[in-house]
């Protein structure tokens, strides 16, 4: 098993008040998430309605990639909070953001940018391809797979073109997406992965489980080096101080 | 001349209360920045203590590319403004950071990240080389330029990587840079550049002039497509819609 | 009118032995293109079984951006050729590579990759989406537009990440596709668009000529600066030149 | 130790032929080079005069990662040679292309590009800083070090902008290089690390070996999709094939 220290992060509000997505998730989502990565990893989960959102200082100093999932109540996540995880994304932790996190407001701050797209909810067929076959995120998968039943996204999804483009969807309906998005933030790294839904299974299925788990594997920290800011006085190489005499 | 409308911003604060800043530049950096740019675009000035800090709606509804100089004040600036200011950029408008203005809000807020660096002003010799010859701002330059006095920024420089890399900056004392990165947000385009300084007669030189002419050309709106977001409910193409019998 | 000075190329094999081609382009495709580009380019045409493949020097000399049409008889395109149209993107030159000629000799050697695909021809619709609104060859087209009968193209397109991608195609059958494509190559840019064929009439479509429009004004040389290789002895700052007293 | 299997390719001309380099690698580069990865990988040696180059179809079927190494004699390499590693490449070999190998017929075949730079042998100082501190290939590296003499390389360097810029370097005679290059090509991965020399002590380097142990890991294959291509007659979807009437 892996050393890696992975924190799976849910609003789990819906859970609790709808018994339609308590019958796909009953545990919740993250319980789910949890689940198929527990053989790899060393995996805990935090929720928003814990205190600090169950992202402690400690909690994030502990935590190697955190995962994301939010979809009703973005806005009741705290900014103070927000910035926590940001600074630890920057020292290097590692971001994984799910489906309709990608209007969290740490993957909108990550990005510079609105992340906004189309949607439309009627459970038509997605088509996902490798796109960048020698990616480390593409272990073990097909050319293409298909979640039977998704929630469309559609483009332009506004985002900055990613580092690494590894997943693009296809939906009956007639639109596309870029549904596997590469970034190196500070020193850290986020992926967004399109796929995932309350009440369709898509959490249940093999291709998607390989996906995240991979993800995490590329997103942990690689003890890079410590990057230092600010004044530096002093130059490397020797240099006269140049002063301005028509002053 | 082109009818690309530009307004250069500056928080014009240490040139009024510094002599040194002022000997350089009497009626501010924005004033210097404009007087070249007079030539060929249409170009206005606004500055931090106007009214809206001079970025009113109508402002900045009638600017296509907005120029962006700040080093001490970063702080004064009102978040509201920053918001508005990034609106636009999500609408199209160009953006042209210059020098300190790495940290300036607006910056860190397009770019999701620290956008930190290290810095020394011993006025050493700076030498920028183009490194994409075929990119519409490289036009007009030499493989190289150098400016003979400026101050330091050295890498790390905690940005995304730039959709692309114009310049790169080597430094007497011993360090390099990434000096012009290119990037889209939204439906605009940002263009960082790293040269300028209050005291030194950077602004005055000719290629800073020709690189900043060159990436107002390059940053202004394209008329490409009104970019809409949202819920559509109804598909492009025919399908039935799912319902989940088990459920 | 713009001073641009565009050559069509087309292999023009097709049309001389398929009726059913010469019904849609009784003047070869490179006339068609032609056609639309002239109200703004200075366009001139050449062809496969002109001496030099009607690309001599000279007219290489004098061409600012190529386009390239071919697709059964890539394999009789001579090296030499090849090899002088590639000298010519380095030093510059734009090259837009359309549908099958993703396959030329030209387009593999400056991918440096296979370029291979998966295709149909059933005449399946196409839909073509701006992936990012803010890049000079998105001007003036609608957020999506249709071909309505198209050879498909599929992933996984075996070429490397572009340096930044404007479109991607949705196709009836199921597939997707990376069909604008922009990359740096030495001094030049090259464009790889990829709707066109020879029996359906993409190149009369408004859509489709303002994309190429767009492209031959993005590909155009910016007289950035000459660019210099090989040895220089002396360094620009002083050194110490160093000798191995060990040895 | 990682089951990932190695070839370190030499021409291992200059060591016969020139007692200074001979001095500083008796057995060849590619044996220095073989030493300090055999710890932690499967390590084979392969160099120019035999058979085959060393590259027979069995040898690279069997390699994971090839380290190519090559100055004097890029033009004695066989096409066909060159045809069989970019085949592999494309198939998902690594492939780590050191210093002088910029000018190898694969580096350039995968390239696009003429891969020319400026050069310079006084033994100057090189400072390598790593621009992506997140990227695998930073790991167990300070912010930057030092090769204290190195032949100097210098921009423009004619190649695609990488991936993933790792490292930069700044010269002591006033130049900068791109010197750690991430590429994705095929179903490969490519770097290009330029540091290393025939005569300089540059691969006895306790922070050089390491960025070539990382390189390794990160080229290695990754057991993605088997990618197929041609013709697919059939949609994956429902499609009415259309004909044209009017012809």
């Amino acid at each position: 098993m892996s050393s890696i220290r992975v924190t799976v992060w849910n609003e789990f509000r819906h859970e609790k008040i709808d018994e339609k997505v308590r019958a796909v998730y009953p545990d919740g989502i993250h319980t789910a998430i949890a689940s198929f990565l527990k053989g790899n990893f060393d995996v805990k989960t935090a929720t928003l309605d814990e205190p600090e959102h169950g992202l402690t200082d400690e909690v994030l100093a502990n935590t190697d990639v955190l995962i994301w999932w939010g979809h009703m109540a973005h806005g009741d996540v705290k900014d103070e909070i927000v910035d926590r995880v940001y600074a630890r994304v920057m020292e290097g932790m590692g971001l994984i953001v799910l489906h309709s996190a990608h209007f969290s407001k740490i993957f909108r701050k990550l990005m510079g940018s609105t992340c906004n797209l189309k949607w439309r909810e009627i459970g038509e067929k997605e088509r996902i391809y490798v796109i960048e076959p020698g990616h480390p995120i593409a272990k073990g998968l097909p050319e293409y797979f298909e979640v039977p039943h998704a929630e469309m996204y559609g483009e332009r999804f506004d985002i900055p073109a990613p580092d690494t483009q590894v997943f693009l969807s296809w939906f009956q309906g007639g639109e596309l997406f870029r549904s596997g998005c590469c970034y190196h933030r500070g020193a850290g790294k986020v992926f967004y992965f399109r796929p995932g839904h309350e009440t369709y299974k898509v959490f249940y299925q093999k291709e998607i489980q390989t996906v995240i788990t991979n993800a995490v594997r590329w997103a942990a920290p690689v003890a890079g080096p410590t990057v230092t800011f600010g004044h530096r006085p002093e130059p490397i190489e020797d240099v006269t101080p140049y002063e301005d005499k028509s002053a």
